[in-house]
């Protein structure tokens, strides 16, 4: 549909620029879907990209595992190879789109690409999350760029914005959609009242889950891209191995449809946030309110909300995937790497937003230091007096309770189901009740417990 | 409060970064709400600024009408000087930032402190509505940068996502609530069943609108901001003068109501589309579907959205005034000038986002040739009869109705409120087909016409 719109348009296309700077060469490793979506784009929008960056960029060769197959994809005079290494060792290209993913054979080929003197842009988050500090400051010496706006949120400006936009700003907490598939599953979860696993099962026909969905469902995947958000937010180093991580795939149904009923719905954050205790670094379901404007965002979007201290909050949203939405970013960071082109290194965009000697670790506080709200489901019977029983033991454990909501359990003729939304509580004050409550025998085991966040 | 939680964090604040660059001078001309909060801004985030930025940035100069009350807001090293010709023409100054306000001298500093080969940031949209063309232009050749993030929807970096971010796309259209007096206005409108007078009045009790409130209501704030977003967005030269604009200051109460009984909400918008017509530039109360995200943007803040061929729809959402929030702009464009510092101009982002040899007008469509679904009141009696003769005329004249909801008119007992969605239509034929209607003797005038959006 887009390619009609613009056929029509013969008016104001920037399709003959003069560009009097010798073009950027770009090799790229992969032909997959956002390999052949940055290609495809930078053909179709040749004309435009060239005009707002005084420079045309061009794709010169791109390594790939099926020649045969690549050849139906690129013109002629792309030179294909099935060897990667020929691509970042060739002295003729300037910077390095690796789009080939994984973290092995990818980390070797970006150093490489590094330590030969190219740009790498990249949109592999989980590259980055777990070698990104080797990663960068192989580019910081070598004082090339490392640039990886499609990896978090691809087709969203959020590294841009945390980065420059918010330049200013002391950054208190970033909160965010930054998985389209487990977002997928929950908003399908919620208007239909369906299962985790229908649900899933939906999402890999209609293509929004892959068939091995366990980076996505598990968390992991929001927790890479947690670990740039905060980097960049906090001037911390990447540290993917202290993000806090839970998945959706536990999630019950029962609890998406009795959090509706109190004026919430339940989203997949990613939550970074400086605090007088630590760095709270963490991705779980959350129960936010219904009205939030995160709460509006369905389906595969994706959206990031940040709080700073002059700006206050901004919000930004778009597609959390797909090619073309990456291919996008990819492009905008190689159009920054036309601007950065000859400058000098100090002079530039930080790779992880701070001057590399300002960047420092903070404490990450584990997940019992946190202090949340909670929404808690215990599945009971005769639930009149349990509940009298259940405030007052939660009293007495210093949790104290700011709503209450008992239904008939939908699954269980007899037993009652009882929500309690606490007031903000220690996680570990929490723990320990909801162990002891377990023991109760008019209590059925110990049903769910979800955080919740005001993020206001 | 950001001040006490950031008093209370003694670890990770960037306060004592090693810079050997030389600091980057400023000169600010102005010291109201604006100046003064991102001279407060500069100095709390200092530290943590020049970590970012690997310079410091130092208000060095201050032009101000009262040197008195000056004084008791910027620290002793600050000069202050009652001479804003003494900032824009010192040697000392790198940068001037303008921040008086004002079309006529702010324009004549402007272009004075370019002459001088200083880069500029201004947050002044009516100053670069109005004489954009001629100061990019004189910008251009002196070879400094004029920066004006603060100029729309201030703590939103949408410039910075228009120019770089989304440097890959052709951007379809640009639709967006650029105005928070009026955003205000009608948030209170809908919820409190106000009338424009009373939520005018309310906003100006609570500072959301200033005692002479034309600039905001009447959409020229608005039509200066989209102005800017369509050149950037578009490639074509800022031409506020042929922005079509439509203020708030009408819009009944009524509508609003009817509006919400179909589920929609009004916003005004300001929207600057490509079609194959020509450009629209436009300005005017819109209804939206109430489930839109744009519709969740309450109260003062702003957000845009932005149409894009690869990103697909990305939107940008923030506080649209206020001290601070303007400050976290006009700093991060201060950063952007540290980054360019000693480039080559046709290197650095263009003023426009396409290059200048690159920027072409397009023909501005007429607000006639727009087609659009239209909100149609029409107050009545016999609306039994009334109503089919009008859907006759209507089918007659080719214009199609979606959807129809009567009820009795609040304020004219014995009338009633005949709401029509409408099909697309040619405002021209709308127009038309109006004229007509007004005539009959059972339609009590012509109510309310309000263009609708799906924006998606």
């Amino acid at each position: 549909m887009y390619q009609d719109q613009h056929a029509s348009f013969s008016v104001g296309q920037h399709t003959q620029p003069a560009c009097a700077v010798a073009p950027l060469r770009v090799g790229m490793i992969g032909l997959g879907t956002v390999g052949a979506g940055t290609y495809r784009v930078l053909q179709r929008n040749a004309g435009v990209i060239a005009a707002r960056t005084g420079r045309r960029i061009e794709i010169r060769m791109v390594a790939v595992r099926h020649l045969a197959r690549a050849a139906g994809i690129v013109t002629p005079e792309v030179l294909l190879t099935d060897d990667p290494f020929a691509v970042v060792n060739d002295p003729g290209i300037d910077v390095v789109v690796e789009v080939m993913g994984g973290t092995g054979l990818a980390r070797e080929l970006v150093l490489q690409a590094i330590s030969q003197g190219k740009h790498v842009v990249t949109a592999n988050k989980a590259l980055l999350a777990e070698h990104g500090s080797e990663i960068f400051a192989a580019a910081q010496a070598q004082g090339v760029v490392v640039a990886y706006e499609g990896a978090v949120a691809v087709s969203i400006p959020i590294i841009k914005a945390l980065r420059e936009g918010l330049a200013a700003n002391h950054i208190q907490w970033v909160a965010g959609i930054i998985n389209g598939t487990t977002n997928y599953i929950l908003s399908e979860m919620q208007a239909k009242g369906l299962g985790f696993a229908a649900a899933l099962a939906e999402a890999q026909r209609l293509g929004y889950a892959e068939a091995d969905p366990a980076l996505d469902v598990q968390g992991l995947d929001a927790a890479h891209k947690l670990t740039l958000l905060a980097a960049n937010a906090f001037g911390v180093p990447v540290r993917f191995d202290q993000v806090y991580v839970e998945g959706i795939t536990t999630l019950d149904a029962l609890d998406i449809r009795l959090a509706g009923r109190l004026g919430y719905c339940v989203k997949l954050l990613g939550i970074a946030r400086r605090t007088p205790h630590g760095l709270e670094l963490r991705v779980h379901p959350t129960l936010i309110a219904a009205d939030h404007l995160l709460a509006q965002v369905h389906g595969a979007m994706n959206a990031v909300l940040v709080k700073s201290d002059a700006a206050g909050i901004t919000m930004y949203y778009g597609a959390g995937a797909g090619a073309e939405p990456t291919a996008s970013a990819v492009i905008a960071d190689l159009v920054d790497v036309c601007r950065v082109a000859g400058t000098a290194p100090r002079q530039r965009v930080p790779h992880l937003a701070f001057q590399p000697d300002a960047i420092q670790a903070l404490p990450v506080a584990a997940i019992d230091a946190l202090e949340s709200r909670y929404y808690l489901r215990l599945d009971v019977v005769n639930p009149a007096r349990t509940v009298a029983q259940l405030l007052g033991h939660l009293a007495v454990a210093g949790v104290s309770v700011q709503q209450l909501d008992v239904t008939e359990h939908p699954g269980d003729p007899g037993w009652s189901a009882v929500v309690l939304l606490t007031d903000p509580t220690p996680e570990r004050v929490l723990r320990g009740v909801l162990a002891e409550l377990a023991q109760w025998p008019n209590v059925m085991g110990f049903a769910s417990t979800l955080r919740m966040e005001a993020l206001n």
